[in-house]
C-alpha cells in the first residue's frame, strides 16, 4: 500500500476546525464531508454536535485512530493540534494558510518538524487538500454552489495552487469529462508533486494526469518521477513563474522559488515530459487524453463543411508539426465520382454548406486507413448538419480505431451535438486551432520526444 | 458617397432566386429580408407572391431601379441575370457558388466581364454577402435559429470565408458585444477587402475591424489600405493559409493564391498592422477593442484573489512584452497598513480566498495613477466575491480612465457577474492568459509598431 492511500481512500476522517455554519470555511468542509462514505469526527470544543454529527472537544477525545486528519484552524495553533493526534493518525492535511507564503517560515518549519516527530505524512499547509469522488472525500473549502464538482472520471489534477485547481475542476466539468483524484498541495512541506505522481502511477482510476507546478523542490527527483509517470500514462505539466515577474509572484504565493524556466522547459522536453504553454492548452490536452487513447503517427485528415475553418485547422496542423497529407489518387478519383462536383475532394476535404450528415461517414469509410488521425469540422448553422451526426459517428468510431476529434463552433444545435458526441467519447472543441491542439496531444511521434510539439509556442 | 454605400445601406433590394420555403437557400434569405427596412423585390418566374411579398418573373419586370441586387441562382445563370438588370442597378451580390473555387474560372471571368460592361460593382461570387443591422439588411443564407445574429454594435467583420464569418458572428454575440457591418466577400472578382476597408474607414458606426484573409489580390494595395485603416481605427488581421497545406486548402476554397505567409507577416508588422495568430485570439482582441479605447504604456497591475491565476497572468504579460512592475514603496507601505497581513501586497496583488468585493476598489484607488492598465482577477467560487462587484467597478471605471479588464473563470456566479461588467463596458475573459492578450491589444507601445506583440507566437 502506498503511504498516500489514507489521503485518497480513508475510512475515517477528523476535521479540526469544524463549524456549524457554511459562513465559516470549517463549516463548508464539514458540509462536504457529509457525502464522505466513511466515519467523520468533527473537532470543536464549543459544540457537542455539528450538522447532526457528534463533535469532539479535541483530537485526543476521538474514540479511535483516524485514517486522515484535516486541520482548518489558525496557523499558530497547528503545531499543538498535530501533537493532539500523536499515535492517533499517520496522515494530516493542513488547509490553514499563514505560513511561508506570508513570511512565517519559522512557524512552517515548526509544523514540518512536529509532523516528522509524530511520524505523520503532511499535505499542505496553505492548500485545498483532496477531492476523491470514489470514496466521497472532498476537503475543499469552496461550497458546491460556488464550485460545482465534476463527476467521477479518469482525469487527475495535481496543483500547487488552489485557484488553478478550482479553475481546472470547472474546466473539466465543462469538458463533459470527470475527475479521478484532485489534489491541491500548497506549500508542500512534506508531500509534494513527486509523491503524488508516484501514487497516481499505480492508481487504476486515473488515465491522465494534469499538473500545475509553480516551483519544484528537488528538480532531479521531479524529472525522474514525471518521466516515470509519463511512461505509464499521459502527464501534462503547466509550469508557471516563467518570467521574472511571474517568478516573484510564485514566490510570494507559496514561499518556494520558481527557478529558471528555460532550464526547466528544456529538461522536460529532453525527457519526453509533455508541457502545455497556458491554462487553456492544459485543459484542451487533458480533454483529448481523457476521451481517447494516444497512438502513433502525424498524418491528419481534415473533413469540414466550412472552407475557412479547414484552412485555419491546416495552419495549426503545420504549427503542431502534423501533416495534412494529400488524398491517395485512387481514393480521390473514387470519391469524386460519389460526391457532388462542387465538393472539395482534397485535404482539407470540403463538404461545403451543402453538406449532409452522411457525407462525413462516406468520406471516413473511404479514407480511414490512409491517415493516423481525423479532425471533423461541423459548422452547425447549415441545415444539413443535424443531431443524427453523433449517432453516425458513434457507429463508425470503433472501426476507425484512431484519434478522432470534432471542432463544432458554439451556437445553434452545437450544445446538443457536443454532448452526444462526447458521450460517445469523441471530444469536441470550439475553435479549429484548439481541436488541432487536442489532436496533437493524442499523437505520439517518432520525431519528437513528447506529443504536442509545444516547444515553439511557449 | 462611397460606391459601396448601396451595399450597406440600400433603400431597395431585389432577390433573384427568392423561394417560398426556408428549405431552399433563397427562402432563408427572403425570410431574413422581411426585417429589411427598405423595399424588397423577390424575383421568381414561378410565383406571383412569396412570403406575402409581390414577386416578379425577371429583374426587368421590377417597376423601379433598385439599390442592390442579390443573386442566389445556379452559377451558369448568373451572367444572364446580370444583363437583366442593365440600367436597373449599380450594385450586385452574387451569393451563388460554383465558380473558380471548383475550377470554373471561365464562368467566373464571364461574370466579372459582364458586371464590368454593365457598370456594376459586384460582391462575391461564392459569398455570404452582408449583414448590416442599422438598415436591417441580412443576406446570409443561414437561418437565424441556426446562426443567431448579434445585436447592433461597433465591430465590423470582413471575411473572405463564410464559415469564419459565421463563427465570428457567434463569437461576437457570445462576447456580449455587437456588429456594425459584417461582410463575406468570397471569391472577390471585384470588391475585395481593400474596398471594404476604405468604406469602413469612414463608417462612424464601426470602431474596430476584424479581417479574416486567405489570399490577397494586390499585396501593395492591401498594405496601403490596411495601414490607412489602422491609423483611423483598430484593425486586426487573421491571415490563414500559413503553411504549404493551408495554402493549398485556401486555393481550393476561394480560387485565389494564398502567397508566402512569412513575407506577409513581416510586412504587416513593419507597417504597424495588428495581427492575430489564431481565431480565438482574433476574437479576444476584437472584444477588448470593442469595449475600450486603446492607450499608451506597458505597465500592468494585476489584482487577484487566486495566487496561481496571478502567476499565470504575469507569465503571459511577459510573453506579450508587458511589464508587471513592482508597487511604489510608499504605496506598498500604506496598503500594508490597510489590508490583512496575509494579503500579498505586491504585483500581482493577492487578495487571497479571504477577499471582499471592496478590496479591488481599495487597491485600485491607491494605485490607479501608477500603472497603464489593470487586470482584475475574480475567482467567483469564494463567498467574498458577489454580484456587487460589478457595481463597484462601474463606479471607479471612469476615474481610472485606462484599460481595465477582468478574468473571471466560468462557473458559479461568473455568468451574471460577466454580463453586468460587460454592460459597464468592462470585458471579461475566461482564462488569465486570454485576459492578458485582450489587455495587450489595448496597449499602444512605443517599442512596437503595433499592439499585441504577437510576432513570436505565430
Amino acid at each position: 500500500m502506498n503511504s498516500l492511500s489514507p489521503f485518497f481512500n480513508p475510512k475515517s476522517v477528523a476535521l479540526v476546525g469544524a463549524a456549524h455554519t457554511e459562513m465559516k470555511l470549517g463549516g463548508v468542509v464539514l458540509r462536504n464531508l457529509l457525502r464522505f462514505k466513511g466515519r467523520v469526527y468533527p473537532v470543536n470544543p464549543k459544540y457537542s454536535e455539528l450538522m447532526g454529527i457528534k463533535a469532539y472537544p479535541t483530537g485526543a477525545h476521538i474514540p479511535e485512530a483516524v485514517d486522515l486528519v484535516l486541520i482548518i484552524r489558525p496557523a499558530s495553533e497547528v503545531p499543538d493540534i498535530l501533537r493532539e493526534f500523536r499515535d492517533k493518525t499517520k496522515s494530516v492535511i493542513v488547509m490553514s494558510s499563514g505560513f511561508a507564503e506570508i513570511g512565517e517560515t519559522a512557524l512552517q518549519e515548526e509544523v514540518r518538524k512536529t509532523g516528522k516527530e509524530m511520524g505523520f505524512r503532511i499535505l499542505g499547509p496553505n492548500c485545498m487538500g483532496i477531492f476523491s469522488p470514489r470514496c466521497g472525500l472532498d476537503t475543499f473549502f469552496l461550497p458546491r454552489e460556488r464550485l460545482p464538482r465534476p463527476k467521477r472520471g479518469n482525469v487527475a489534477v495535481v496543483s500547487q495552487s488552489g485557484a488553478i485547481l478550482s479553475c481546472a475542476l470547472t474546466a473539466v466539468k465543462e469538458a463533459n469529462t470527470g475527475i479521478s483524484k484532485a489534489v491541491g498541495y500548497g506549500n508542500a512541506i512534506d508531500i509534494d508533486e513527486c509523491d503524488i505522481f508516484e501514487y497516481l502511477m499505480q492508481d487504476r482510476e486515473t488515465s491522465v494526469v494534469v499538473s500545475y507546478v509553480e516551483s519544484v523542490g528537488d528538480g532531479r527527483r521531479f524529472v525522474k518521477t514525471a518521466r516515470a509517470l509519463s511512461e505509464s500514462k499521459p502527464l501534462i505539466v503547466l509550469k508557471s513563474g516563467k518570467g521574472a515577474s511571474g517568478q516573484a509572484a510564485a514566490y510570494s504565493h507559496t514561499g518556494r522559488l520558481a527557478g529558471r524556466y528555460e532550464v526547466f522547459h528544456s529538461i522536460l522536453r529532453q525527457h519526453g515530459i509533455q508541457e502545455s504553454s497556458d491554462f487553456d492548452e492544459l485543459i484542451e490536452d487533458a480533454k483529448a487524453l481523457s476521451y481517447q487513447k494516444r497512438s502513433h503517427g502525424r498524418r491528419v485528415l481534415i473533413i469540414t463543411n466550412g472552407g475557412g475553418s479547414g484552412v485555419l485547422a491546416a495552419d495549426e496542423c503545420m504549427r503542431q508539426g502534423l501533416e495534412v497529407a494529400k488524398l491517395p489518387p485512387d481514393k480521390k478519383e473514387r470519391l469524386t465520382g460519389i460526391f457532388p462536383k462542387f465538393y472539395g475532394i482534397n485535404n482539407p476535404f470540403d463538404l461545403t454548406a451543402q453538406v449532409n450528415d452522411e457525407d462525413y461517414v462516406t468520406a471516413m469509410d473511404e479514407l480511414k486507413d490512409d491517415y493516423d488521425a481525423f479532425l471533423l469540422i461541423a459548422l452547425p448553422n447549415v441545415l444539413g448538419i443535424t443531431e443524427r451526426l453523433s449517432g453516425l459517428i458513434k457507429n463508425i468510431k470503433e472501426s476507425v480505431g484512431k484519434p478522432l476529434i470534432f471542432h463544432i463552433p458554439r451556437g445553434g444545435i452545437a450544445g446538443k451535438l457536443t454532448r452526444a458526441l462526447e458521450k460517445a467519447r469523441v471530444p469536441v472543441y470550439p475553435s479549429p486551432e484548439s481541436a488541432v491542439r487536442g489532436l496533437a496531444a493524442l499523437l505520439l511521434r517518432d520525431d519528437l520526444p513528447c506529443p504536442g510539439g509545444r516547444g515553439e509556442r511557449s
